[in-house]
């Protein structure tokens, strides 16, 4: 670890850092230079970047990612425009000293779907997230002092609203983003009532936003102090898991608050496979599932295509989404943020130097969610 | 069995013949009086009634209903026309002596669907099917000389292209409906790739109606004399699962048909539960699943809800359809019938008082789907 | 004018009174027996009922209606429940005593349209509302003591927090249910920049309901009065016409609130021909256009087809809607009653006896919307 | 003109010429050596090019464009790849000698649009097409030698159904690809009546889609050979204008055709504004209007906004078209090519030394469309 050493750069060329990894558990302090941004492209300071879990993965070795740059949500300040960028992604005028969210992959428009305008399903997304800091512009991820934001890659101005609270900004990028992807496709109505299968970060968002379309919401959840986050994110009311122990007994539990008809709608956040199976019994005949917390195949469980027929019930997936979601989702942030406790998705702010530190204390589940200052901001 | 005899009714009354179940395999001729009709109603001939699987089911006894009347599809002849009644429930004119189509349901009107004009959601759809025939106005199902259309019930005028092949009509009111029903929900686009699981009735009638959407057509089958048909049905592609084996192989095939890429939109006819994970690999990715044979529940398979997420599949269901799907249903066999070989999906023909062999016959599999002409018409 | 004199009733049948026109501002009180509902028909005693716009213009003789019940706006409660009734429309149990907001139109249930379930376009809406008084079950409509509920009728249970303020949910049958319908039809998006142009009862409708739905909210006015209501409703801005005097003025305002790109949906509810090209200025490219205030034909404007194209306008229409809106409404109104002062939408409330003064001062425009509540309630 | 005489190019250098107009009527062949390609661009060769309404206008100069190459739609033959160019804008493998379509716009990928996906609406779309070929890469129309298809611009290989007869697929460009976005999205459901105002390019173009999505069709037209044309395009049936004069009589006449009820949908396409007012009378209540042949603002009509209102019909506008629709256009082309006579549509030829009679001979409308193939090809 080398942060605190990195004191000299020359006098021509301002230097950065960055977090990289070279193998489980093993990080380094990298210094490189900042570059200057190509066309389209910006350079940026990091003001504030968030723990996410994906970094955990990578970080104990879960994942295949090593030899690159760390993390990926972020709120940055505008250091360098590129030519030709005098706006944001969705044409808000742009000037060095903004602060700006970048959304944590890019679309390389030219794959298919990109060509066709389904941004969420670019076959290119990650193509710079795992790129080595030696290639050109070294700041490929945002775990360090710069990020270089690329051509393709959509950037967002913050709302005034957010200014004095960026670290709120930071969350919007991938549960708020998420979520509210999913829900807008699968469609809900004023007065729906909504089921929210857990309240992790998905399923809080999940239930702040679907509160805000004027639905009822209901959220099934087993942890005092996540229940009590369900409540103040606008759970209408919430099914308590240890009391409700069976998925039968949960189903009754909701089809007794919608006078024995079943939910509109019901959103898969818990992550387990059997939530699925759960989710239709919570459903009325005709209901909505949107199936999203399980992200990772693997896992079966024992289903009856028949009954899901006979409920009439459809299903929506979401695993991405559209970049101007994030936009969207900062609006809503700016809207909702007196209403909801955004604050208390963040518990734990560490400079960026003790990075291992927040990891391990994240790692053992002292802290929710932890973001990270880089030390000479 | 006394249909041969029912020689006299009283002079004023005349009096009608129907095929009454009491048990399993125990059928009856019964004899009753034609009602006159309520307003709204229509009493009619039966022209030709099918015997259907659902028939067969209940003659078995795998069902529970007995102690009535049999049947469902029909093509029927107005011979009384209740009070107010001056058109089909299409808005067409209706008079004494027209052809039509009835549907085997009906909408109550008053339960929570039918007053949201969700009618293929009625919850008391059937509640005349099962009804004895002692109860006035006996005629509630078309095995017999007559059939009563109830006030509530919808019943379409057959188009003119079809009065000279009534039996092609008939057809119409179950599988096609269905297949209309789920195809328009889930959405064809022109061009879109569409892989039929299974050429049975659904199967054929799924791909005849993709192919006139504009769709390209992939039928999946094993069968020597369904593989023909689904190429006279407008299959651009058949692949023949003693050829692709496995579930990957037929993926792998699905795969070379569409630039690698996958079916836009698969749909599962052939009611076996395994069909359903095997769609999911025929799909591409962000593809559409209609699935609608599997209408029993009861039956589990290892199924993979990440595995769903990670190709962003949507699913749609389809049990019932709204009523004037039929009407629809009509338009298309009038405007396609001489693509289409319809007259081969019903390759016998018994006077109703064979019923019982008719009915022998389809349980041996001697034969498809057989229609049924009362003796006296 | 007779109702003080009302006395007697024979002592097996109970009556009632109306509220009878025979021609231009010619009323009369008339008693008739209270009937005894059909099957699935209810009676009710009519606990209050609104003095709207359409009964002015009968009233007046503007309209050709004559020799019939006035009134359509109402909330009644249940006296009789005529058989095989036990839920209300939306599937809640119903009992004698209950308060309920009955849809002031009926379905025929066998036009064309309501056999598709669009019971919106039923072609014999009005069947019953025109009838004298003397064709039994006499009280057609709900200026009177009674009100028949028929078979084909839908009627909602007030919702428990509306139970103390019956008077709210009376205005909920008609501007409130059709400009949601119109919005849900439209369609708005979270954050959606909606413009309101006009601030009678369908545009504070309007704004609260785009308010809900997470808008941002606009409002175009001119009276003191009602622009203080536009902000009480849910406005975010409001554009006082005698300010912005000309309709460019006001689209500059617009675009000036839109960071120059201008509405995503606007909302004709000014009831001027002339709107309907202000709004198309109003908007941004590729907006969305709700026209719904203009629903007398006969007077046309200067319109360019081509303006409409280059900016890639899509119009929406509503002119009735479908009967279940009013349960929906009544929800909106049970779960936003203390955000927005509906009370104030009523401002008068008279005896019904005193009927005629009620007319008369809502013709002079002394009071914005006057209530009725008949005597001996 | 200096076509004959563009003798030498120097060895090293390949050189193309080009159609430069200078003025009004003002036009010059141009030599220019032909450009390497940057990354993600592709260098074509012309195979052929039409004289489209748009180059007249330019020519006469009615439009403010000079100092600039014409032509907008092309066949193309693939001569120079760029770097990382291994696919067509579908995913399909491209190689050089392939024929392509290029989208005859761009879209920028930076504007706020693009950056949505809706590349429909790309505000600098036209960025290239009025460059002088003074600037590099010379080639940016298609009247000439050679073109220049750009980074960010789509091109569809053809279709091998259409290899032979490369001239329909440059019909596909403007009109069928307009008519294709505009119907998709007003949305035809199988055995809609659908009613084609005109039977130019886009009427006739409109039929056939329409045709193949499974509606009735019915084309109102006056002139003979147009007539005969919707026929052979697949209209089911055409009004005569000069037999039914007015447009009630017209409108009278697409009501006996349906029963009285009026059209789904109707497709003003005839460019002239009183149109919108007829498509109106046309259309059943309920009924869906797509406007897209006004495209030029300037010429208003009287417009009767609450007679929209009453029939409650929704009007969708299509100026411009997502440029992928070229592709399923072109997939349109190559599946129906021997059920309508696309080649009807073209029907003259010309060496691009001629292109001046081409335009004269187009301008005195002795011909309907020509197409222009460069000499050395």
């Amino acid at each position: 670890m080398s942060l605190q050493d990195t004191s000299t750069s020359e006098e021509t060329t301002e230097m950065g850092e960055l977090v990289y990894i070279d193998g489980p558990k093993d990080l380094e302090f990298r210094e490189y230079p900042v570059p200057s941004p190509e066309p389209h492209a910006v350079v940026t300071e990091v003001v504030r970047t968030n723990v996410c879990g994906s970094e955990l993965h990578v970080w104990r070795g879960d994942h295949p990612l090593s030899d690159c740059v760390l993390g990926h949500e972020a709120i940055c300040r505008v250091s360098d425009l590129g030519e030709k960028v005098t706006t944001d992604s969705a044409g808000q005028p742009i000037s060095e000293g903004d602060l700006v969210a970048p959304v944590y992959f890019q679309t390389c428009q030219h794959c298919e779907f990109c060509r066709r305008g389904e941004f969420y399903r670019c076959e290119n997304d990650y193509e710079h997230a795992g790129k080595s800091p030696e290639i050109w512009p070294h700041f490929h991820a945002p775990w360090g002092t710069h990020y270089y934001i690329y051509p393709n890659q959509h950037f967002y101005k913050l709302p005034e609203e957010l200014l004095e609270t960026p670290s709120l900004a930071a969350a919007a990028n991938c549960a708020l983003s998420q979520v509210k992807f999913g829900l807008d496709r699968t469609g809900i109505d004023y007065n729906d009532t909504v089921v929210v299968q857990g309240a992790g970060g998905l399923g809080l968002n999940a239930t702040a936003y679907a509160n805000e379309r004027g639905a009822e919401t209901i959220v099934i959840e087993g942890v005092d102090q996540r229940i009590e986050r369900a409540q103040e994110f606008g759970a209408d009311h919430v099914i308590d898991f240890r009391e409700h122990e069976s998925a039968d007994a949960r189903a009754d539990k909701v089809h007794a608050l919608t006078d024995g008809v079943g939910a509109d709608v019901a959103v898969e956040v818990a992550g387990v496979p059997e939530a699925f199976n759960e989710g239709i019994e919570l459903l009325r005949t005709g209901g909505r599932y949107l199936e999203m917390g399980n992200v990772r195949p693997g896992h079966t469980i024992d289903f009856d295509p028949g009954k899901l027929v006979r409920k009439s019930i459809d299903v929506t997936t979401a695993v991405e989404y559209d970049p101007w979601v994030l936009y969207e989702s900062l609006e809503f942030l700016a809207n909702t943020k007196d209403e909801y406790p955004y604050e208390k998705l963040l518990d734990a702010e560490y400079d960026l130097v003790d990075v291992e530190e927040a990891l391990e204390r994240s790692e053992q589940r002292d802290l929710t969610r932890a973001t990270l200052v880089p030390h000479s901001h």
